[in-house]
């Protein structure tokens, strides 16, 4: 029986302590306030944009939520962007991708100031995962890995980390925390040679290749720590990970569960983050 | 009998191609120029100038050599950066580090504009190693690692490149470079458990830890690729590199020697850097 991983007393620990927090800036008289910019129809973003919005309430963050239609031409965007950034009671600002592709999504990134760049979508905030500075944060589902291993308390120094999927928001990022915390870190991906072998050496290993069940049996070994990053319906309405869980539960020390594990930490690390740029402008 | 990896050649062949390209430019008017920035005695300097000057000689390529006093101000050094930062006859700026403690060394970075950045000093140039983007440069001594590999045709697709040091100047930037390649790539550090086991798994090991002879029998296994990115001085006066040459050659199938391997192509790899800012600029 392999200890279950799941996300959801990691979420609500990391949410008491931004209340917490939300309580102390608010009797200083700011109020924590992330802003929300959406392109086009919402869709998708629907069902992520009230699980944001009602956990924003639950932490008392404050979200102002912008939507532009879908034809909203690239000065009209660049323009609200710049409204967000100037605006000193803004604190984080979220850009919902991907974007309609009539804009050019590189150039609005780079007009969100780093210290409001919650969810990692400038150049400065890529730059401090890799160089381990403080510039700008961290992308949200990595760091909600992270929040997750830390949770449980699962030792990472020295130990052997194996990524499967070497994604900027996902893979790399991942790769510079766990090396930050003294793990030995390999990452692996669509060209890898011998994947299960590596699979199988590995103390800590995150699926994040984004296939559903793509690491099967001759992955795992006895004594693993397992991660599931990703997350997919399957035609039967079930949802399901990058990892058979089927296989890989009854041989693992511990794994996080798909649905409730990384996902559901991810909202509250970007809350998280919106707390910390509150505090950050104080100083 | 190992392959020698031998630095000349690459170096060589490099300084060709930056040879024609500066011949190009110069046909449409443009003087490629490097700006090499010091501050204080330039004691160990002297020897890397002295033959960087040279190369940019044989290159075709204008040195513009400016040293600050060991006790300039702050104001004066940003000064002398903002002045190379706006002249458009300056196409590449080194600033030699490290810089006496009494300087701001990350504010002084942050005013090279990463177009001139040559050498990797800035968060820009560190967000496009990582992110495999063209912004600004990656560091010379990395690249020279990749610049060896390609011109003696090693594969690197789906290999296990293991590289031992997570420098911010080598182990790092290199991941990013080999797992662009398509490697799968294995970051060691001084923390790492099993050491030798994993540098065994590898079919190309880099030493990049920083140590004389560091890395010895036990690392390694027949038919592997060795690179040494390492160079020290021992006590009777000969250099060494990060791993144990005497023990490795006999098993590698292909390694660099030190001296005469890495180091000889930083050189013409920052030259390289110079040219390419040059030719963006006439875009």
């Amino acid at each position: 029986m392999s200890i279950i991983l799941s996300g959801a007393p990691v979420a609500s620990a990391l949410r008491e302590r931004i209340k917490n927090k939300t309580e102390n800036l608010k009797a200083q008289g700011v109020y924590p306030t992330l802003a929300v910019l959406s392109v086009g129809e919402e869709g998708d973003n629907e069902a992520y944009l009230r699980g944001l919005s009602k956990q924003a309430e639950a932490c008392g963050i404050d979200l102002l939520s912008e939507n532009l239609p879908a034809d909203a031409s690239q000065s009209r965007a660049e323009e609200a962007l710049r409204e967000l950034g100037n605006d000193p009671a803004i604190h984080g600002i979220l850009l919902l991708r991907p974007l309609p592709k009539s804009l050019n999504e590189t150039a609005l990134c780079r007009l969100i100031p780093p210290e409001k760049d919650v969810d990692c979508a400038t150049d400065l905030s890529l730059a401090g995962v890799f160089s381990h500075r403080q510039l700008g944060f961290p992308p949200a589902t990595p760091r909600g890995v992270m929040e997750i291993l830390a949770h449980y308390e699962i030792p990472l120094a020295g130990k052997r980390a194996v990524i499967v999927g070497r994604s900027l928001v996902v893979g790399r990022p991942l790769a510079m925390m766990l090396l930050k915390e003294d793990a030995t870190v390999t990452l692996c991906h669509s060209k890898t040679e011998n994947l299960e072998e590596i699979c199988r050496q590995a103390d800590i290993l995150v699926a994040a290749l984004g296939r559903p069940r793509a690491l099967s049996r001759g992955c795992f070994r006895p004594g693993q720590v397992l991660v599931d990053v990703g997350i997919h319906r399957l035609e039967d309405g079930s949802l399901c990970g990058d990892l058979d869980f089927g296989a890989a539960e009854p041989l693992a020390e511990a794994i996080t569960p798909v649905p409730g594990g990384v996902g559901t930490v991810t909202t509250a690390v970007l809350l998280s983050h919106v707390i910390t740029a509150a505090e950050n402008n104080i100083l």
